[in-house]
């Protein structure tokens, strides 16, 4: 394997172009990694293409068929190493032995630490040139949420929240809708669509009622017409059955007391359910991670209220916050962002790196996450 | 008198240079407003000149010296509509007329409504050719103090406010100090420096001490040594004699309760006093803005917490924010950024209308004004 010295401007253009044809897999892989893959024939794209979804073919098997005998003595460039192994589909790596192909460039390695490097091994084994590391970031930053599972056993958390510019996401009387305008709420809808499940708590169902589902159309047929899990902690189990998102499939109840006449009925209005109580009565949200890691899921995106934004902060499960403010005042008696325990000092403060910042409509969005 | 449609590119060019001589006025005109003068003879700027200092001479005083002879005939742009009137100088309109210019382009009228246009209809009077409203926008946004001042006898209120991403300007137990970086508290210099009068609560001054002053030597230079008054909203008289702020000049504390004993005391410290109660026993801020006004202040710098922007927000005296965000959390515990009776009903948000909004060192600044 080598390091990045060794690539070449060309190198970069055809990464960038697997980048770009991985991206077209954000909304539909899932629990797979989104991957694009473009092969290269005397300095001219003989194959191209991306894993669009699980269970059909990756994307060196799309670029490979497209290339059909060119890919022979062909350079190969992969968003992430070539699998090795037999998953729904037969590994990468032996396809591209077989296609007889003369280098092969991937961005990353396998994220699984158990496994990164096989794939290029085995290829260079058989004698092909095989590089690693180009436009790793990129490539890490469209699949952050595959990595976190495979290395971390948890997903990758998003906390979006909408509010004004003195930080109130609602009145004190629970009125929320609706602070940011309609683009805002259309971007939120992108962020929906590329995640694996939604989490809220109960409150926001109590307030609310939401469906916390995706809306858009494009974005719907994107995932396969498949929503995303929706996950509501709710120690106490006080979602009524009569809840509007009961309605619609791929509920789970995460709770923490045992109250068997609520868990059937919830389960009756077809919820499934995770009992994972911490030492405080209350949800063990690590364990709840993990369980939804366990489920395949890559990325979590939170829409919830002060309570449950908080307790994630404080418990550093929070990867990314995706901030939207209106320009609008609530005034100091509307609700907060983040119920943490009291800072005693300004050394406490959180520190928040800022990836983005920019309009959405008359909104303002900030991307950042915790420096940690 | 005329419209904008007679103006050329010339004109626009000339004028801009006026408003940039009239920039140079920013923080030492006071209580005068900024005004630039440019004189242009045949397509040559002959003369260009800026207000600097009140009791010094008006900028057309200057562009008219530096012209010269070349004045006659001349062309003159200046920002604001030239005076009509013995101040502590003469009447800008005669040294015109003397000088025996050909054409004046003025960007705005005089904001005292009982004056405006005088100054230019006698210069008409005389066959001078006149107009004006070329650029006024921009001229207006110089003097936003000054215009507020002669046209609703108040000063323009700006409302300065560090917080964090999730809306906190301190801590539960008053530690604020330092929530932005120091490009930020450095931006907030010059906001003090354009300032007559910085106005902060008394909450402010038993919290944290502070002095409120310019300490930026160029700026101070730049204010020709004269600090702005620092007012303090005191309703009980609770400001201690041992107060830092006392220690400095130009203090004046606004009260709603009559305490002779600790009046005198604040008195002996070198403080101004003003008894302007309201009908709920605390200070009237409206009759306080007045009688600022009538102290010749035109711009005001609110440097304070929740309780103080948030009255001034409710009474719509707040004409401008100034928020710096700061790239970290505070939690919901910390102190909020208005104290304004609670919302019921998202219908009564208070509206912003954003003008600006840029990176100060590693802060957002957002520059807003409340929508009436």
């Amino acid at each position: 394997m080598s390091n990045s010295s060794i690539f070449s401007a060309e190198d970069q253009l055809y990464m960038s172009l697997a980048l770009r044809e991985a991206a077209r897999g954000l909304y539909g892989t899932m629990p797979n990694p989104r991957v694009g893959c473009v092969i290269v024939k005397n300095g001219q794209i003989v194959g191209r293409g991306a894993h669009l979804k699980a269970g059909e073919p990756h994307a060196e098997v799309h670029a490979l068929r497209m290339a059909g005998e060119l890919a022979q003595g062909a350079d190969v460039y992969v968003t992430l190493e070539p699998c090795s192994h037999f998953g729904r589909t037969p590994p990468c790596a032996d396809a591209l032995l077989k296609a007889g192909v003369r280098r092969v460039v991937a961005a990353m390695q396998d994220p699984n630490p158990l496994v990164a490097g096989n794939g290029l091994q085995r290829l260079a084994q058989h004698g092909i040139s095989v590089a690693s590391g180009l436009m790793e970031a990129e490539a890490r930053a469209l699949n952050q949420g595959f990595i976190s599972r495979m290395s971390r056993q948890r997903p990758w958390l998003r906390s979006k929240i909408a509010a004004s510019l003195d930080g109130r996401t609602g009145l004190h009387n629970g009125e929320s809708k609706w602070i940011t305008g309609s683009p805002a709420r259309q971007h939120v809808q992108q962020w929906r669509a590329q995640s694996c499940a939604i989490l809220t708590g109960v409150g926001t169902v109590l307030a609310d009622d939401p469906l916390l589902t995706v809306r858009d159309e494009q974005l719907l047929t994107a995932r396969h017409g498949v929503q995303p899990y929706r996950v509501i902690v709710d120690s106490r189990l006080r979602t009524p059955c009569s809840a509007a998102i009961l309605q619609t499939e791929r509920v789970l109840i995460a709770h923490a007391q045992q109250l068997p006449q609520q868990e059937a009925a919830l389960r009756a209005s077809g919820a499934e359910l995770l009992h994972l109580p911490d030492q405080a009565g209350t949800v063990d949200m690590a364990a709840l991670l993990q369980a939804l890691a366990e489920r395949q899921v890559n990325e979590v995106l939170v829409e919830a209220g002060a309570a449950l934004n908080g307790s994630l902060l404080s418990a550093g499960l929070v990867d990314e916050l995706l901030l939207y403010y209106a320009p609008v005042l609530l005034g100091s008696a509307a609700r907060g962002m983040f119920a943490i325990p009291a800072l005693e000092s300004m050394q406490q403060k959180l520190h928040l790196q800022v990836l983005e910042t920019r309009q959405v409509g008359s909104d303002w969005f900030v991307h950042a996450k915790p420096v940690v």
